[in-house]
């Protein structure tokens, strides 16, 4: 058990069927891990609300709802299980041992949804709150400004308007790859500045997103 | 109050000002549900989760998740706020008022929410449990089985299929409307049962989908 993981997990619950189970990926074994992931992701859910509404108790609904999306997704919680060494702790099947399992994203993220599951079922609410907010506690204290929280697209714009400048134009430079796996190419140009910027992705709103980050970090330079 | 609204709301809430606060729409008050709500969207979900985990221990995710996505949605949320009356003690602005605000499911939704998240700030999570089981009991006792919870499109493909018939085709037959309020005109046929339905929707999915519900309807009556 690694130093981390056994330092925050109740004792009672680490030789237990239940944790045992919430460390099963479905590639290993019929007693997986599923249904206490799905179980799992709605106390984490529960958890973060209440903590975010009972710290914050002026933020409006619309903040509130984008600092759970900046909390709870699979990036933020696979980043949590390996600050805790969970993939030690897997049990895989042979196939996704080999094609590295344990470092996948969406699997390290289920596995945690589930370890909080085992922790409400064996010990109760009280206990699986203390777990959660355990485990975000860092990130609980740093949370995202308001501003932090919006689209690259929005900030870029309200950038520009508090300068007194038009908003940025966006085009489509051109779509590349197969029908299943496009890549978009979309270019943001800033006349007045001359800035203009271009980003990639597999879509045209993110390729325009990324586009829009890239010259929301110049202008902001070019001021300093 | 609502005789039945009385009888399954906790006593100790009915005085307090969090109670009010929950029954506040925007238009009527700064003081309104909106917070509530989030917070009572995230209770709910936990709650009927975990009694459906533990209602059918041996239902797989996939399936649970689509008996809660039964369970926890505006039109179900709405359904039962008629059931308690929630709608003749909401505080409403006077356009809401003027424009039928209490019969708005959206909004008789969100307020049950917000009752919800209520009584888990004032009382607690065994409580708001307790109130929301009593609230979802007849649901719970009569939970649709995994066939009922399947799309029309699939439902009607998996009958024909059984039979040794041909999957349906879907024609769509005509759009009007305005550009933002669309209607879909969808058939579907099934030739060698001399079977022809339309649905008519805001989408084209949508409209498919009916049309595949009534032919449904008419395929199993055609045998029994």
């Amino acid at each position: 058990m690694s130093q981390k993981l056994e330092r925050i997990l109740p004792k009672a619950l680490q030789q237990g069927e239940c944790f045992k189970q919430a460390l099963t990926h479905r590639s290993a074994s019929g007693k997986h891990n599923e249904r206490l992931e799905f179980l799992g992701d709605s106390v984490l859910g529960f958890v973060i609300t209440s903590a975010l509404y009972k710290q914050l108790p002026s933020a409006s609904e619309g903040y509130l709802s984008r600092l759970r999306a900046s909390l709870v997704n699979e990036a933020t919680l696979a980043e949590i299980a390996v600050e805790i060494s969970l993939g030690d702790y897997l049990n895989l099947g042979a196939g996704e041992l080999k094609s590295g399992g344990f470092r996948r994203k969406s699997i390290l993220s289920d596995t945690l949804e589930a370890v909080i599951a085992s922790v409400y079922l064996e010990l109760g609410m009280p206990k699986a709150q203390d777990f959660v907010l355990d485990l975000f506690k860092k990130r609980l204290k740093n949370l995202p400004d308001e501003d932090e929280l919006k689209d690259p697209k929005s900030r870029l714009q309200e950038l520009l308007q508090s300068r007194g400048h038009a908003i940025p134009q966006y085009d489509l430079l051109s779509i590349s790859g197969d029908a299943h796996r496009q890549l978009f190419t979309a270019e943001c140009v800033i006349k007045v500045l001359k800035v203009r910027t271009q980003g990639i992705s597999t879509s045209r709103r993110k390729a325009e997103q990324k586009a829009a980050l890239f010259a929301f970090r110049k202008v902001r330079e070019n001021v300093k």
